[in-house]
């Protein structure tokens, strides 16, 4: 069985560029025992990919040149050597850009496709959406009538954390670039959302958080946080979900003032969701009764075929999509 | 009763200087009822009262131009309106710089002076103690071998919040200004004191902290915590506490890069210790306990005479001076 790879062959400078990938193909391997091997049906891109394609990443594991970028994904199972983990179950991995992926069984994830069609499950029920549910539950835990405000707030994690802030009770305030992401993250609940192109950013954003900011929730950083960090509010929280204004910078920009955190006991932190999957189940349960119950909604931007992956995630890097980014195979 | 008075005549730019501030004499105003008249014995003097300068300042309150310059004190009861406070009993007060300080009793607290000799309710349990101890344990909390930085570890908060580390198991790390400081810090039990003016600053700190650095207690910024937060670990807490580093600049510098609180988890978080007032008591037990053990020391810097106070705090932010500057009257 010959398996199709799209893999790292150098490392970007700066934005990547199609020609940082290139479509190889290999045999799949012959299964261990404890493996399964997935054939995939849907990859979900995610912008953490690009840091951990810099050498020497500390963001989880670097990729290195040759190897399969990461991502996640769904796909059936087509082998197995693992009690319990049937051909023809559907698992959700950590497969990368390829077509088949052989992994120990407890690396693969079994999905119910009954629950949700399976998109939703790397959308409504993914990694980025799960991100924000740790992020708003675990981290920010607004109270209700605080201001959240999420950057990216029509991405896979802005829209949900937006939503999940105002399920329990807060006002989200969203900041995207263009009016379109804006319309669409209002569309969701946001009571705002404000285009962070427009000359008159900072007075829009004083416009609707007329009571300052209680909790940010960051997935760009750069100038996004530093209008947001002046207005923070005593003991305001900054979730730091990702820095993508940075990712395709040759060297570490400088961040924020830091003098706010000390006057305002602002609590600034950074959180990987992996320390969190013990969450998962609960999560699941949660995420669909909210969706059942019309709280939680989730757009998708749907790409087929594998040779559309390279481009689709350059474009979500520049933040040309809305919602989760999946490409079917 | 004539009470004699340093205010602030206008607002720094940069650095302060002589110029900025002024002697002036006023009637003691007549006690009101509840309230207490104060003839002060001690100031403690406090680079917080730096950033309160500026106009718009938003760490605690802004000093009026005419204001009296904010301090702590140690003085003597010589009337009162309230019950429960007697002449001639000893209070801690946040008097500012001047003989006489008419205040709602509430915000008098009685010391014992049997229970140590006045310096040392400015120094071992004054403020800049009881904010070491508020950010050691109650938001860095290290656990048994962690290493913990502090940067200004001769200074009258830093050299406490490193011992304290060390009291809870932890290794402690100095950071500071010149030879005689570090040897001071390491006298004290830092396991080593780094000279941040010396160019081989950033090895000495990697060979000081090969299992890399827990927390950083940072009372400077700048370049000292632009050094500290690439070398934190997982989990990593970095606790501010002051900025000194910028409270003479004109405009609010850029701080260090984020990106590492995302890989890393960490949290960045500022802290008042105002907020912990209900603690004094048993921080008050606690270092005198630590103290008669042998285990937490305090140095003071002793100037003498009133009109000795502005060279004083000149030098105190030009990082002259070891352990807490006290000025007797």
């Amino acid at each position: 069985m010959i398996n199709q790879q799209i893999v790292l062959v150098r490392r970007p400078d700066g934005m990547p560029v199609a020609a940082d990938f290139a479509f190889v193909e290999a045999p799949v391997a012959p299964l261990a025992a404890g493996e399964v091997c997935v054939q995939m049906q849907l990859l979900g891109l995610e912008p953490a990919a690009r840091p951990r394609m810099n050498a020497g990443s500390k963001y989880s594991r670097t990729v290195d040149i040759g190897g399969v970028v990461p991502s996640t994904g769904i796909g059936v199972i087509v082998g197995s050597r693992c009690d319990g983990y049937r051909e023809g179950d559907h698992v959700f991995v950590q497969s990368g850009w390829q077509r088949y992926f052989v992994v120990n069984a407890s690396e693969a994830r079994l999905i119910e496709p009954a629950r949700a069609p399976l998109p939703k499950w790397l959308s409504l029920l993914g990694l980025s959406s799960f991100t924000a549910f740790i992020g708003i539950t675990e981290l920010a835990r607004p109270n209700p009538d605080e201001t959240v405000v999420v950057s990216a707030a029509s991405g896979a994690t802005g829209a949900v954390a937006g939503q999940i802030a105002r399920i329990m009770g807060a006002r989200a305030v969203g900041i995207a670039g263009g009016a379109d992401k804006c319309r669409h993250a209002e569309s969701l609940g946001f009571e705002a959302c404000i285009d962070y192109r427009d000359p008159t950013f900072a007075s829009q954003l004083d416009a609707a958080c007329p009571d300052g900011i209680d909790v940010d929730f960051e997935n760009v950083g750069g100038l996004l946080l530093d209008a947001v960090i002046p207005r923070m509010n005593r003991f305001g929280r900054v979730i730091l979900c990702g820095l993508v204004a940075e990712y395709n910078l040759a060297t570490a920009p400088r961040g924020p003032n830091l003098w706010p955190a000390v006057y305002n006991s602002l609590r600034i932190e950074g959180f990987l969701a992996s320390r969190y999957f013990s969450r998962i189940p609960e999560f699941i349960d949660t995420a669909l009764r909210w969706s059942h119950a019309g709280l939680l909604r989730h757009a998708e931007h749907i790409v087929r075929g594998m040779e559309n992956v390279p481009a689709a995630f350059l474009d979500l890097l520049n933040g040309r999509h809305i919602g989760k980014v999946i490409v079917e195979l």
